[in-house]
Order: C-alpha cells, then sequence, then structure tokens
C-alpha cells in the first residue's frame, strides 16, 4: 500500500463544502487500490484570521510542506469586510504558496462537456488548456507608493519577468501540447506594448519551439485572445501566458466553458521540489456558503488533476469520465453539492473493469 | 461657417479603406450645416516607416498638434516582418499621440445594435460604456532588461499610476454616468494582487464616489469582469478602468457587441489642451487590406464619436441613427467596405427635419 501525504486547506466561504465532495470522490476512486490518502487539514483563511490573527503561520508552512499535495478549496471573507482591510488572505495565503512551493506551472484545462449549455451561441468543441506561469510576472508583488494618500501619490507596480521563470514554464507547455493529439500552442502576451518583458518571451518561445518541430505555435496579443476565446475557442489547443494574462483568461475560459463552477486548475510543481497544490479556479463565494448550492465539480476535478500529478492517471480519468457522464444526464434540476458528489462517485467505474472481470472468472 | 481643422492619419492595411467611408460620412452628415471640415493628410504607419524610416517626425507631430481633432484609422504591418521587427509604430506612433496629446479618457463604447448577431447566446440588451485610462498604468513605458539574450535575463514592465491620472480619469467616468439614464459605475482592477495601484484607485474612487450620491458604484476584479462580460453584459453601464485592463475588456467588449468591426473608441483630453482622436478598436488586418472587406462602421462610429466631442452632438446622433438603421436591415449579404459606406450615408437623417419641415411651410 502507498501512504500519501495530502495537506488540505478547505478555507473559506464555499471552500469547505466542495473540499469535502472532492474528498469523498477521492476515497471512492481510491477504494480497493494501492494508495490509501492520509489527509491533515489545516484551517486556513479569512476565517481562521478573524478568529487568530494568523494568515500563514511557519509553523503551518513547514507541515504543509512535509505532504505530497495539497487540496485547497477557496480563501476570502465577505467583501467589504472591513475586518479584513488590512489582511490580504489572497497574497499571504494562496499566493504565498504558489511563490513559495514553487507552483511555476499554474494548468487550467477548459473542456466544454456534452451536455453542458455553453454562454456562447455555437461554442464548437471546446477543449484546451491554459498553462499559466505562477511565480513571476505582475504578480511578483514588487513596487511601492510615495506620498501616499496625497493627491501627489504614486504607485508603482513591477511586472518581473525572468528568462529562469519564462522558460520553464514554456518547455512545461510544450510538454504538454506534446502529448496532446492536436499539437498546437499558442502563447499570449502584449509584446507590442509590453516590450521587455515581450521581448524574453518571444526569444524564449522561439528557442524553445526548435526543439518540438511537431508542434504548431502561434501568438497572439491578449485583447485579441479574448475575442478568439469567445468567438473560435475550439481553435486553442495549449495556451501558455503570464500570471495575469493567465489569470484573465482563465476566468474567461472558465465562463465559456460551462460557468466556474467547472473549472479546474493545478498549481504544479513539474520538480517536486515541493507539493504542488490543486484548487478549484472559482473563489470562496460567502453569498451562497454553507448552503450547500456550491457546484463541487470543480474541486473535483481539482482533485482529478491531483491524481493525474500523483501517477494515479487511471484513476483520474475514473473521476474526469464520472463528471463527464453526470454532466451529461445533468438536465436543469437543481442539486446540492452533496447531491453532485453523490452522482458523481455512483458514476465511477469500478476499478480497472477488464481486471475485475478476470478476478471474477477466478471465483474471486 | 464654422471651419474645424481635422487631422486625418489613415494609416496601414483596411484604415485608409475604413477611414475613407468615414469621411464621406462627415461630409455628408454636415453637409448644408454651419460646419466645415479642413482637412490634412498625415502618412504614418508601418508603410510610411518601411519607405523612409520614420515614425513620428516631429514637424508632423507638431503640425498634427495645430487642429482641432484627428480621425485615425488603424496602424501596423504584416506581423513577423522582420524589417519591423525594431519599428514598434504603436509604442512610437499609437502611444506616442495618445501620451503626448494626453488622452487621459479612452472611451470606448459597447452597444448590441438591433439585428446584430452576437457571439453569446443570450447577450441581452448591452449598452454600456468603458471609459479606460490612456496615460499612464503598465502603458507607461517604464521598465527594462538585465543581462538582455542571456539565460540570466530580467525584464521588468513598470506600472505607474498617479492620484493624479487615476483621479481625473474616473471624474470623466464618473461624469459619463451622470450623464446616462441607469447611473451605474463599476470600476474593475486587481485590487487584490496589485495592492498598491489598487489601493489609489479605491480611494480615489471612494472619493469622487461621495460628489455623486445618485450613481451606484461597484468594484470588480478584472478576471471576474471577463465573466460577468460574457454571463450578464446587460449589466453594466458605465467601467473605469487602467489601461492594460481596458484594453483587454474593450476587446472583448467589441467582441460580444457585434465584433470588433462595429467597436468606435475616442482618445479623448477632456481638457482640450490638444486635439482628441477618434479610431476603431480594430487593427489594420493586412490580410484583408485593399479588398474592400473590412467593414467601416467601426470607423464611422468614431467619427461620430468626434462628432460629440467637437459639439456637433445632433450630427453624432444622426450617424449614430443611419449605422444602427443599416444593421437593423443587414441580413446576411455580404456588402464591400464602400457599400456599407453608401448604405449609411443612404440611411442619413435629413439635417434638422423639424426646421427643414418648416422651411418647407414657408415655401423654401
Ligand atoms: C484570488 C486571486 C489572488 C487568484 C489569482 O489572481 O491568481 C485567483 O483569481 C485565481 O485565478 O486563482
Ligand atoms: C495597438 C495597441 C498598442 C493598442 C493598445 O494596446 O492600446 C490597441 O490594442 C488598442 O486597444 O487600441
Amino acid at each position: 500500500t502507498r501512504t500519501i501525504k495530502l495537506a488540505v486547506i478547505p478555507g473559506d466561504g464555499i471552500g469547505p463544502e466542495v473540499v469535502e465532495q472532492a474528498n469523498r470522490v477521492l476515497d471512492a476512486v481510491l477504494d480497493g487500490g494501492d494508495a490509501v490518502l492520509e489527509r491533515t487539514e489545516f484551517r486556513l483563511g479569512a476565517e481562521r484570521y478573524l478568529d487568530t490573527g494568523d494568515t500563514l503561520p511557519e509553523a503551518e508552512h513547514a507541515a504543509i510542506a512535509e505532504h505530497e499535495a495539497i487540496l485547497f478549496g477557496a480563501v476570502g471573507g465577505v467583501p467589504g469586510d472591513p475586518r479584513l482591510t488590512d489582511a490580504n488572505i489572497e497574497r499571504g495565503l494562496l499566493l504565498k504558496l504558489r511563490f513559495d512551493f514553487d507552483h511555476y506551472a499554474n494548468v487550467r484545462p477548459c473542456t466544454l462537456f456534452p451536455g453542458v449549455a455553453s454562454t456562447l451561441a455555437n461554442p464548437g468543441d471546446v477543449d484546451f488548456v491554459v498553462v499559466r506561469e505562477g511565480t513571476e510576472g505582475p504578480y511578483a508583488g514588487n513596487g511601492g507608493t510615495l506620498r501616499p494618500g496625497t493627491p501627489a501619490e504614486v504607485a508603482t507596480e513591477v511586472s518581473v519577468n525572468t528568462a529562469f521563470g519564462i522558460e520553464r514554464v514554456v518547455r512545461h507547455a510544450f510538454e504538454t501540447a506534446a502529448r496532446r493529439p492536436r499539437k498546437k500552442l499558442t502563447w499570449v502576451h502584449k509584446t507590442n506594448v509590453l516590450v521587455h518583458a515581450g521581448a524574453v518571451w518571444q526569444r524564449i518561445v522561439r528557442a524553445v519551439s526548435a526543439e518540438y518541430p511537431e508542434i504548431a505555435v502561434d501568438y497572439m496579443h491578449v485583447d485579441a485572445a479574448t475575442i478568439f476565446m469567445v468567438q473560435d475557442p475550439a481553435r486553442f489547443d495549449v495556451i501558455v501566458t503570464d500570471n495575469l494574462f493567465g489569470d484573465i483568461l482563465t476566468d474567461l475560459a472558465g465562463a465559456i466553458g460551462g460557468g466556474i463552477g467547472l473549472a479546474a486548475s493545478g498549481n504544479i510543481n513539474p520538480d517536486r521540489t515541493f507539493p504542488s497544490m490543486f484548487e478549484p479556479v472559482h473563489g470562496s463565494a460567502p453569498d451562497i456558503a454553507g448552503k450547500q448550492q456550491a457546484d463541487p465539480t470543480a474541486a473535483i476535478l481539482s482533485a482529478a488533476l491531483m491524481l493525474d500529478h500523483l501517477g494515479l492517471g487511471a484513476e483520474g480519468d475514473r473521476v474526469r469520465d464520472a463528471v463527464r457522464a453526470d454532466l451529461a444526464g445533468r438536465g436543469a434540476a437543481k442539486r446540492s453539492t452533496a447531491e453532485i458528489g453523490d452522482a458523481v462517485i455512483g458514476r465511477l467505474a469500478p476499478r480497472d473493469a477488464g481486471a475485475h472481470g478476470d478476478a471474477g472468472a477466478h471465483g474471486d
């Protein structure tokens, strides 16, 4: 038996509800197999901050680092809560984990599953994945303010882009494209305006591209990419882009891929020097928290990405197939968070159906 | 008679074709009125650069500044043209004009006109305007590179945000909202990540908001704004945002508002210290240039914004009404650039119909 140490950070709002269902699906899909999860739950997020003033204490940071993977719900309090004005849970917890654990490939698939209504009139066959850089760019946290609060205030935000950081995520994107049938890579930036960062991206994409002659590469400015995303999303296969453009494009992708309630993500450290982290793209949605109204599908699909990362791709596929079957049969009925979890579990194909059949023939 | 000095920069690709139609519509709508246009054409853009090496010579810069307004087509050569690698016509010409002429309110309306097919399944009643900051933020042109071309390269892009610059565009947006029936303002940023710039935006929106109690204000992160833009665009009335977020959101808005061939913009200097500049949001589209395939509607609607700015709002309305009538009757037939210009001119209501009627009664 392989014991996988999993850190679970349910977080705020709908985070705990959707993570609960993801965990149930994980147990169900692993049941009867070689791997078992050994979970440690970490209570972190806006609620914890309001209780104790802590965002991410060092001891917990160190403890989380000892796990093989992290399952993350969502963090963030009620928008405008004055007690959270100075907190910035996003920077202090979520982005801190991404940066400290070197999650440089923020992987966000976008598939419009059969049976799912799209916000687009003619979406076509949508099936692409965005590889968003996760550890630099405009998210570097660099910048400051001069003469704060005065009419002469100047605030800067510095996007820091390194050849080192760009090359590794671009390589990851080419590897991703190489494993997919269409073998297309679109890189997105704003090279005509952000000329310094744009030049490094361009140089590196060209250089790495030479090592992957089988992959067709094109470029789009980020503004144009939003147009293609709503006019012809089926054209995309793999997209690679910087941290901020990736943030924007993946929310848009979530919306056209059937809604943000279905959008999964993995914050991947491909070098495995620290645990990777899997989280739905959606936020904590405090307005519907605790009401069993949230769709846990994004969290469940994020858990499937985690299974892939842990070398349990067959289990990941079983989860995705179950979600696909559930979505195809959903219709218009409203279901609770737990009911959707139940339904996905009910759709899980038996473990290794072929082997089971054999075992049965042997009278097992 | 009022003589209006108009600088015309047709530019590259489809720029000259669409500007030609906008000019024809301008002549038609002004015909028989008090105002006449005195045009000076400036040949600037990628083609000019390839011919002469010039991007924006000082004498032409100074000459353009002497005009009351600028009608701009589009600039940019064939993507990937190696002779343009070091040119950056966008920064050296288009952005230079926006910055030097202090076009701090980049105004981009988005209306889904009746009869126009939308890329969205259920667009609803789309009618909003984005006020994009035009003179600072990530477009400041600040940044640089260390160890260029090496594996240790570091490139920065510095977003520069001033209370001065933010306040004036925020005020312009509130003024815009105050003149519209719904009186709603949505400001868009990414305050949870870009905390320094975000804080200045927040402080200023709050402060100016206190002067406009009749205007309902809400805030959205830019990623969330893209979701609302495709799921419920009818919720927006006026959006105000920074230069880069505005660039991205207005291309997306163009796509959902019937396509980028209809999207108009005004680069406005509300203080009138320099000429404002009116341009379609679309680019030069070299692939279809010279074929009379481009839709001149965006350029024509940009000319209507110019008429408004010049105090000729009645003429601006006549142009918009003509475009609206043309779009309602378009159907699926393909028309050439000039045919669309003809059609819009044909739809122009007679000048001051009431007065004409009167004049007729007086035997005129
Ligand atoms: C919560 C926020 C900091 C985060 C981001 O900007 O990366 C979120 O929008 C996301 O996309 O995961
Ligand atoms: C051409 C480019 C520099 C420009 C911009 O980014 O502002 C364009 O995309 C626009 O929106 O007008």
